[in-house]
């Protein structure tokens, strides 16, 4: 019987991310200046970030180099565990081998450190006072107060209201590391005001809370802005992620045919999938699933096509699967994937027909999660569910079909903070939503038309 | 620069369980039936246990072997890693050596499971329906949880009431498992009954839920009992801790000087000691201290006699550190540490001058806590946080004096089910007890006079 976790010592942790960007056939459109519609160039960014992360954001090399003081500060939790889900398999009755890759054991229990780590080192060595975010369910906001905390760099994070009652674990977990949490919107900024002047009970969205969070790092010159998702230079850092599992399939004598990643702005998937779709770039067959929930349905019903990262239009354009940015998707328990956007890097590269999306309700996840915590023991984060639940899906049709295929999934985060979600959930309180395909052209025909 | 984190592969885990019994000079004291006063033997224990964990409790074998199957699910977490806490170091300013055992990554998020899985395969191997048992902070019931889950077994948990409404985290997660969780005293069993009738506001203890538990088990021929501290038993299958850290140890090319563990009833401290005990009993310099509460004081202020292990005196008397079974500690947070007893194996070492003591308050724990979490990234479980503190203070005198000593201890769980705690640390709402000597001695003089 083979191993169930496959795991790597700390000198066989990736020395340097890999950049989808080298490898993409064409070139993911640029973004552009809110204002102007004009191509926004480096410059333009530097208010609101680290000049090395801007160079990363636009980098076209390859192989990036992780710096040393990046990957000991990593070395923390990584790399981490590949698995097999044996107990899942016999559960299921299926002929496929599933395997995923466990990104919760990081102390802030999710893949966001991945990046954080590294966004908090830049900005550092750039003589940085003070960090601003926007944070959802809460995941990102405690990588960055937990990165903050290993370099010594102040956080402020904005937090998604409906987020910050439903997840006061994750609220305190970034005050243990000295964070400090605003629930959003909020009366601290422009854009917060003018929000809660038009409805005061506005339970809030990644959206809105990146406009804050921009506008307060603006706000001074000691501070600055980072993003937890959708960014080139975010999706380049969570590789690592793929880079392990690579290594980690060849020790397991297997090779992925299906790989899957819920999808909110897609750093977790794009993390995993990144490295193995250069090969698939190069001709191997392999498929790819982004998981992504009904009630937030960005790359299955949106459209792929320029739009503002923020609510309030304060970002540059993207050229993006989008929903609208003025779309405010149902308070569901995976609030990590209430966006209204997608990374433009995993946009283009599902433009070009490379990764399939899939779209579940938020009930069925749930269902997963707990084959998931009864059989393989951890018990996943809401946002995971949905991976877990594409996986099964996949799992099946192997069964029904007879194909033996390795399905690898991230197992992005555990849900230790999300138990009242479960409480809910067997309490038979939670609902699906869809949303009526008018709804959704009415927030798309407020998009400027750019091309 | 050495490795961050030692693993070890799952071929390393060990393959059986080391037995201090074979080893202690003496004998430890046999129990002695609550009735008569006569040791009890195997037989007397048939009714509560199942018969290959009674024969293990009596071993005297120094190797017992661990079943495949109860390595296969120990796999889904283990071998833990040693880590070294080289920031927690250089935040000290100490030439001491740092290391801990990382227990933290079951999916309980606590050591408890490494007897959980064992105490569920050996019942389900006798054809046992149903487990019960009492939790503290719930760390043990979600262990069980976990583990009935694992093989099917059916999971009754008697949770102490303080911290049925204080965790409401680990009642869920006991849920998602498949847990039935009832606070308790309740009013389902007679020990229950008995006390609600005198308190109806009583917040619980574990000695209650012991007898809850029990009560429970005896009353159905399809029903165990199980018991996640204290007994032979239990420290024998935490073992595989230590005898895993002795390994990565070695690959360190280190050895420590002084290991260190929080106790309530002891499991996870011994867990982690008694592989490295051999070695002092067998002559090598090593120092051993328990950490334990102020406000339950056991080993520092108790006194070694017979004792109950429970509060209404159902369960056979035990030669044991104690306070008296009608002592009810605080409800401080640390609520996996508020027991009255210690493990018999430990109160003997201690008696023989094996291993000592250290009382630490909880608001020095929680700032130890915080501590640990801003420099080694994780968030310590408040009962955790009295062995950190207990490490830091052994840190500082190296640092006094010069002596480059290695450290050892035993991170026994995480404390993200934990973190209304911290909100309360922070709130400076929490206080400190320590209990005037008349209230411990007046729940001493209670105790039956046996020899």
């Amino acid at each position: 019987m083979s191993a169930k976790r496959i795991l790597l010592s700390e000198s066989e942790m990736p020395q340097a991310w890999y950049n989808l960007q080298a490898d993409l056939p064409g070139q993911i459109p640029p973004p552009r200046h809110p204002a102007t519609r004009q191509p926004v160039g480096p410059a333009d960014l530097e208010p609101i970030f680290a000049k090395a992360l801007i160079e990363q954001e636009v980098s076209r090399e390859r192989w990036i180099e992780i710096p040393d003081e990046i990957r000991r500060v990593l070395a923390i939790w990584r790399p981490s565990p590949l698995v097999r889900a044996f107990n899942l398999e016999k559960a299921l009755g299926t002929c496929a081998r599933i395997y995923f890759k466990d990104e919760s054991h990081s102390p802030a229990g999710s893949h966001k450190p991945n990046t954080a780590v590294a966004q908090a080192y830049y900005n550092k060595m750039e003589g940085i006072y003070q960090l601003t975010t926007e944070t959802g369910a809460g995941q990102w906001g405690a990588a960055l107060a937990f990165s903050c905390a290993q370099f010594g760099i102040k956080c402020k994070v904005f937090m998604v209201k409906v987020s910050y009652h439903q997840k006061p674990y994750r609220r305190s977990m970034m005050h243990v590391w000295g964070g400090e949490v605003t629930p959003s919107p909020s009366e601290e900024t422009e854009a917060g005001r003018t929000i809660l002047a038009e409805d005061p009970d506005c339970p809030g969205s990644l959206g809105i809370a990146i406009s804050e969070a921009v506008e307060a790092a603006i706000a001074r010159d000691d501070t600055k802005y980072t993003l937890g998702s959708v960014l080139n230079h975010v999706m380049l850092h969570q590789t690592i992620t793929g880079l392990e599992a690579e290594q980690q399939m060849k020790i397991a004598g297997d090779s992925p045919d299906v790989i899957i990643g819920c999808v909110g702005g897609g750093s977790n998937y794009a993390g995993l999938a990144f490295p193995f779709l250069r090969h698939k770039i190069a001709g191997a067959e392999m498929r790819f699933i982004a998981a992504e929930p009904q009630s937030c349905p960005t790359m299955s019903r949106g459209q792929y096509r320029y739009d503002f990262g923020d609510t309030a239009g304060l970002t540059p354009l993207m050229k993006m699967h989008t929903l609208g940015h003025t779309f405010i998707p149902a308070g569901i328990h995976a609030g990590g994937l209430r966006y209204h956007g997608m990374a433009p890097s995993l946009s283009y590269a599902a433009k070009l027909g490379l990764i399939e999306a899939a779209a579940f309700h938020q009930i069925e996840c749930f269902e997963a999660a707990k084959l998931f915590a009864e059989t393989e023991g951890t018990i996943p984060a809401p946002e995971t569910s949905h991976a877990i639940r594409a996986a099964i899906v996949e799992a099946l049709r192997c069964k029904e079909t007879g194909k033996e295929e390795c399905i690898l999934f991230n197992f992005s985060g555990h849900g230790i903070c999300d138990l009242s979600s479960y409480d809910r959930f067997f309490a038979g309180a939670l609902e699906d939503f869809a949303y009526p395909q008018d709804r959704i052209e009415r927030a798309l025909a407020q998009l400027p038309v750019i091309e």
